[in-house]
């Protein structure tokens, strides 16, 4: 079977093997409906306690703040239309830069008579201080900023951000940290002190299953349910429980814990090797020079088309992403790079590497040389149209 | 292993093993995210387009029509808040027995200055036809009225329903169908032509994974979003879709409809052997002579508390419910009940057996013999208490 190098890991992360392990009894003979009261059901049950346990250690929450959904959009959009409703209209800031199910839900409110400001970055990706400062002055009833960016990999000082917010009447301030977890130790309750009420996170980015992710939750925060029924999840989200996806949740978590620091320095020599191959190439590195997620470097070869290298670099045996694999709609120039002010002929050239603890050195020279020599025949291609 | 005999199956059934099988490969290898354009996210979408035609050919629709969410309890709200979200304030009206994951979104709607009626049903539990055309009469701009009931199991004849229908300006008509897919045949061409608008369907209750649901939906209606984000499911339910559950419910669609007329024999079968057996027993059985889902069988053994029963037949190597499996909180008498006109001491007496095509007639058999030694040694201690 043709399986090519897998470059992708923001996109979307392979099941682990313990993790795919963890989950089977689920999908075997411990199928119950945890809300059911007999034996089927109080192995569901116990099961996704255990998951619960699980990721509040990995993420420095208690249990009870964790609040499982379908997915991190789910989460994002729990958090921001949960807590919209339950506030007085005002004022709604997110950075430039969030994922589309961060921004998308922020305009729907905007449709329903919330104000949006949208909190601008500097020319590396992160949030430009004199910026936030006169956003805060307006006072937001809602703040979502975060943690680490899926296209450029930076990161965000969410506790200081947390800190200098001015928030009005009543207001709540959340980070996504989807892209955080697992590379950075995350610790709910520090950034819950410094000012941080909720907090995304999910299983599929961290080598867990796709359908399990959490929202952790101070529990002052009130929120409107997305999805009510049966009243699962301290009634915030109903529907039955995907035991199985939960339970592998947990399961990651506890792994990309224990995997974090050896992971990281591993991640960080792959991005350096790169990173100078790329240079070597001519390649702009965009947020060269901030504090980044050590798994993701984001390039361009300039003249040459993202969505071009993509495929060529596919038909060469490496999947890698031209901007972010969230959007099913068609490609338009990163709103990442467009809000750090890179132009737009600049912007339709990104091409993004992020790796994953299954990769080697090998396979990154392996990638140079074949990108060496697409970029070579794409440019003599051009010189001779031109 | 202790693996009590599940008789269950409207909570949840156990995954079947061809079902499983087709989604290992989503599970391990191809892990990819349907939004990549390289090799692995190509395969994972032509998974889910092929799971969509799957789900699309067993209830009758169009795979355009076929909108994934992760859940029925998330697509029974989509369809509601988002048919709201989109219409004038207006009238709501659902039927009394729906599943709360219908009667709380009602609620809520409710908060946001919507009316709501609820339709009321007879002592069998199907639809008050007098009370169903006074409703009307006030043109409801949303109806939903489930096609078969989860406790009862009771059928509503849907396309008369629809076809009576007199909906406001611009209205939508919406059946909660989760219990109906694999028991009955399901043609949502012909629902549509009689008048019905979308349709929920769900993976877990039909040997199919947890986590895995869709919205069956005429395109001519308009929905908002309850998760916005990269726009997949055309805009109307963003977020990486859980390729490996859309498989399992894709797979599990095509089992059902190959096994279907056989596995209604054989539940009818099992449920006549039952319904001998507890009326031997002195039981009353729910709904007896209504059309039913043919194995449901809803019951009492009056002054036998339904939760005391439940947990001595648990003990006795027996899962069934005392009611519906859908609510965590603590359990209240069944609102379905109630509706029926059932007495609140007989209503706390209920339990319910619901077969699956794994159960045989020596479980029956010995299922009637357990109760019948749990009932007669708990009238004793009744009678020695008195």
């Amino acid at each position: 079977m043709f399986a090519p190098v897998y470059f992708d890991h923001n996109a979307t992360t392979p099941l682990a093997a313990d993790v795919l392990e963890a989950m089977l009894p689920f999908l075997r003979e411990q199928f119950g409906n945890a809300s059911s009261r007999h034996e089927y059901g109080r192995a569901a049950r116990k099961a996704i306690d255990e998951a619960r346990q699980q990721v509040a250690a990995a993420t420095g929450a208690h249990p009870t703040e964790v609040i499982f959904t379908s997915g991190g959009s789910e989460a994002n959009n729990l958090f921001l239309k949960g807590a919209a409703a339950c506030l007085k209209l005002g004022l709604l800031a997110v950075s430039a830069i969030e994922h589309p199910c961060v921004l998308e839900p922020a305009r729907a409110l905007v449709a329903q008579g919330w104000r949006l400001r949208q909190i601008a970055v500097d020319g590396a990706g992160r949030i430009d201080t004199v910026d936030y400062i006169e956003v805060m002055a307006a006072k937001p009833s809602i703040v979502s900023v975060m943690l680490a960016n899926n296209e450029t990999g930076v990161l965000q000082d969410i506790p200081a951000l947390a800190g200098q917010a001015r928030l009005g009447n009543g207001g709540w301030f959340h980070t996504d940290a989807v892209q955080a977890l697992g590379k950075l130790k995350l610790d709910f309750r520090a950034l819950n002190a410094a000012g941080v009420h909720a907090m995304t996170v999910s299983a599929h980015k961290i080598y867990g299953p796709k359908g399990a992710a959490a929202l952790v939750l101070d529990k002052r925060v009130e929120l409107r349910p997305l999805i009510s029924g049966g009243g699962h999840e301290r009634g915030l989200r109903s529907g039955t429980e995907n035991v199985a996806a939960i339970v592998g949740f947990g399961r990651a978590c506890e792994l990309a814990v224990a995997r974090m620091e050896q992971d990281a320095a591993h991640l960080a020599a792959l991005r350096i090797d790169l990173e100078q191959g790329l240079t070597q190439l001519g390649a702009t590195i965009f947020s060269k020079d901030a504090e980044r997620l050590p798994n993701t470097v984001y390039f361009t070869l300039p003249e040459l088309d993202g969505e071009t290298l993509v495929g060529k670099l596919d038909r060469a045996g490496f999947a890698v992403a031209s901007g972010a694999a969230c959007s099913s709609v068609s490609p338009e120039p990163s709103h990442v790079l467009r809000a750090m002010g890179v132009p737009l002929e600049l912007a339709r050239c990104a091409v993004r590497v992020s790796f994953g603890c299954g990769n080697n050195a090998q396979q990154v020279a392996d990638f140079l040389a074949a990108l060496g020599e697409i970029a070579f025949k794409l440019r003599r291609m051009l010189a001779m149209a031109s």
